[in-house]
């Protein structure tokens, strides 16, 4: 549970189309804040706002060079969620015989009496 | 963008600690709203919220047996997360040489000229 905020953050980032579309973006490359507002047609503000969301949430980074802010992805973002991921599925794979046997053995909801 | 509302539910519903700790509990085996509510100390009414969000986003199913409501991880419940995840690092990988090479063309917040 220690990393629950990160997590919290990580996930509510991505909840959106919107920033998703941002990320897809920049799985592709680096790109500015016009850039990645452009394919939503997003206002700038609105684009920014998505964007810090995104940065506190771990999924990029900025840069500014010159009057030019450019957005990354960064390579480590998804690190948490796929670990996360990993260890549900391992636990569900561990747990699927148990499970499918509990599943078999509960009474059907009508029917199947004798 | 067809899957963006599925996506958002999704991610939305994962994006706080007492779901995912349920996940976690449900990723164990097939559990009662009791029995979700204890670990994390919740009251059932605060369960039942999560668990609708859970049940809503796709990643619980419910049964009723008897006076006693079951829920379980649906197997598939985190395919789409996998799946969007796949196609980020596959992009991420294809871009990685490309992004280093821009990366290292940007010139240098400050220094760097001769």
């Amino acid at each position: 549970m220690q990393d629950a905020q990160p997590l919290d953050r990580l996930f509510l980032a991505l909840a959106d189309p919107g920033r998703r579309g941002m990320v897809e973006q920049l799985s592709r490359g680096p790109a500015s804040v016009k850039e990645l507002a452009r394919p939503a047609a997003m206002r700038l503000p609105s684009a920014l706002k998505h964007l810090k969301v995104l940065e506190d949430g771990g999924v990029v980074a900025s840069r500014k060079v010159g009057r030019t802010r450019t957005y990354v992805l960064r390579p480590e973002a998804l690190a948490p969620m796929r670990e996360w991921m990993r260890e549900r599925e391992a636990a569900l794979d561990a747990a699927f015989d148990r499970l499918a046997l509990a599943m078999a053995e509960m009474p059907e909801e009508e029917g199947n009496q004798r």
